[in-house]
């Protein structure tokens, strides 16, 4: 159930956003269908199902998240009912402030452990004029997440930038492609551009050029809304075409880390080798532009060694990445499964001041005990 | 002293930065002159004299935070000292995390009172390719306000957007000019655009559009650096020239507050009007592209009527920005002065939250008490 109670006049780039119930919540996918006459919208892309409160909780991104970056940021203030049962405001809505603590970034990220958000006061973008999409394929993962870093440093202004791998284009078209069409199963880089027409153009042009100098086999860009569509269907299809092609009683294991974006091209490649020496089906779709990629591992739950082998490839792609100065959630949280990850990363100390919030939040762990860290 | 201990290699938009000793630290006008070689910048623009210790504890902003934001956009980690001597580090240098709680967030802007921050690894902006400034003249406050918020609003991309009124442009005046020339003694918006040169030069088409739209008296843009240098020299000797002109013995007192943008020219205006009948000479100036201004009361601290007045007056200004649903800072922290306005914007409960965590970090109250919120 969706309860609107408050939808305030547009205020900059501001809306005031009530909602109630969080575990109800307001889907961030009909907040945008809802206020789309605005000309504003919020700028995240995770499950279509996730809801503001969850999106909250997680400090969620996905693929816009290189432009606009993560919820953290489009969170003006947020009502909180705290484990004591008392509710506070984290503050009024002006759009900058240096007053007082940053709560709005405490409880953004902290997974429910230190209160239920019923509220949230959200920052909105405004919607372009103007997108373009296009892909490059690469003879090698380094060579594409090469290409990645170089538009990233020489400041190429892009709106998202994918990667998924020769192996993950190979499930799209066992799938029976995506887009009308099928792929080339090489390492593709999907970039989104959005802005004026004339910087978007300008900035197709800069990325063709950074993708040739790096040997791209193929660079497609869209110039129309369908082929646009088309272009981008392979990447948003991506995780469904794994879960359908997969064979009866498999499952998935998807999990991610961010890295320096100079590390990823490296770990993206040992965690692939790792995978292989296990015999272990993988792909990997990265949120490139971040430094940040998933890797989905197919495995059989009723086979104890492929659940063992499954369990170690991720372990060894939580150590490499913490060996490279990453994190070991990029978007995702901690939860139960990492948080031995999150104390190898991190170290006794930061956790354990991060649990000294926690016991003076929630001095009973009422709230998701166990989760982030343990007691 | 300043002391350079690891200046790694540029990795993606980030550096290592390390500093030690914060009350010595590094100044952020030498460190962008450092590493200006690698085309990147730390994009704030407070004090010329602050250091990265203090900008960090202020979450500090200025004139580019409406492109930019503020120090807290750029803390990739820090080095924190804690009350108990020992030495936390907030985490890796992933680009992106949504691993454990914000720690990054929490220290930056709690203004020294909860951990003393030795290092910070700091992201850095990629320096555009072309700028371009304009200025434009209004007949009033609220038009140029509000010119200003329909320029936000329709996406204009600035980089800077500024407001100066009528009186402090008469200073800048009687401070002899800026950039070589005088100024017309009207509320001004000062603008300021950056990207590849085709973009700037749509934006300040864009611009030139809005600010007829309300009537603005002229609009001047500039064709080469010397002209942009000019035409942003009042806005950057604004501070200066009120302190040049004001008699033997006054004092300035500048404080600022931040509103949703809707409701600043309502909040400047008010001001002014305020401190007219209060006989104060006042001038104001205003990151106003955030909502965000400062006003400035000249008095002379000898007479009681007129300190009387001056606290009245800003006392006034922080009670409107609250019933405006703003902030009592939107970039000089809260400090020793705001404490009993941060404890009416916020209410006890949230206060009563921060105090607790201030608590639970510094038990002894041997950080910076007082600060922020009474013990
Ligand atoms: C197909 C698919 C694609 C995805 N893509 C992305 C992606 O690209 N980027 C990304 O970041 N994530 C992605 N996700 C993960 C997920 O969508 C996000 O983490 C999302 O933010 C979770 O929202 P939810 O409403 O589903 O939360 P839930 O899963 O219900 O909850 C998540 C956590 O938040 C807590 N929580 C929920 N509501 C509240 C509240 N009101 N107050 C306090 N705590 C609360 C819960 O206790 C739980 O610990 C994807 C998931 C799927 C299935
Ligand atoms: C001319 C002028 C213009 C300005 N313009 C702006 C502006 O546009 N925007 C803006 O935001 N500010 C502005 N300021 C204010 C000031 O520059 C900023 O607040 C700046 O961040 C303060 O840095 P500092 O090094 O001077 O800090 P200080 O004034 O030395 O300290 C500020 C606070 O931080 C604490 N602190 C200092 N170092 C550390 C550390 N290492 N660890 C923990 N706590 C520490 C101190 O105890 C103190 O509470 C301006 C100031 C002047 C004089």
């Amino acid at each position: 159930m969706m309860i609107w109670t408050n939808m305030a006049i547009p205020n900059g780039l501001f809306r005031t956003l009530t909602f109630e119930v969080a575990t109800a919540g307001v889907n961030w996918t009909n907040l945008n269908e809802e206020i789309k006459e605005s000309g504003l919208f919020l700028p995240l892309d995770p499950s279509p199902k996730a809801l503001i409160g969850g999106v909250v909780a997680t400090n969620c991104s996905g693929t816009n998240a290189l432009r606009y970056g993560t919820m953290k940021d489009y969170v003006v203030n947020l009502t909180v009912v705290l484990a004591d049962g008392s509710i506070i405001k984290t503050r009024h809505r002006p759009r900058k402030t240096s007053a007082g603590y940053n709560l709005n970034s405490l409880f953004t990220g902290s997974e429910g452990t230190l209160g239920i958000v019923t509220e949230a006061t959200l920052k909105l973008a405004i919607i372009p004029d103007s997108f373009s999409v296009a892909t490059a394929t690469f003879p090698t993962i380094r060579a594409a997440a090469d290409a990645a870093t170089k538009m990233i440093r020489s400041g190429v202004p892009l709106a998202a930038l994918e990667l998924m791998d020769d192996a993950q284009m190979g499930v799209v078209n066992k799938n029976g492609g995506a887009g009308g069409r099928m792929w080339q199963e090489k390492t593709t880089l999907f970039l989104k551009f959005s802005g004026t027409k004339s910087s978007v153009e300008d900035n197709v042009r800069l990325a063709r050029h950074v993708a040739k100098a790096f040997r791209c086999n193929t660079f497609e860009a869209a110039t129309d809304q369908k082929e646009m569509d088309s272009l981008w269907a392979a990447r948003k299809q991506a995780l469904w075409a794994s879960l359908a092609i997969r064979p009866e009683g498999t499952q998935i294991w998807s999990t991610d880390a961010a890295v320096p974006i100079s590390r990823m091209a490296e770990l993206i490649q040992a965690c692939k080798e790792r995978a292989e020496k296990l015999g272990l089906v993988t792909s990997v779709l990265g949120h490139v532009g971040d430094g940040n990629f998933h890797q989905m591992v197919m495995y059989d739950p009723r086979s104890p060694e492929q659940v063992q082998a499954t369990k170690k490839c991720v372990e060894i792609m939580m150590e490499k990445a913490i060996e490279m100065e990453g994190t070991v959630s990029g978007e995702h949280g901690t939860g139960l499964g990492k948080k031995h990850c999150l104390l190898k990363e991190l170290g006794p100390e930061t956790i354990g001041l991060m649990r000294a919030m926690k016991n003076t939040l929630d001095p009973m762990w009422l709230l998701n005990p166990g989760k982030v860290f343990d007691e």
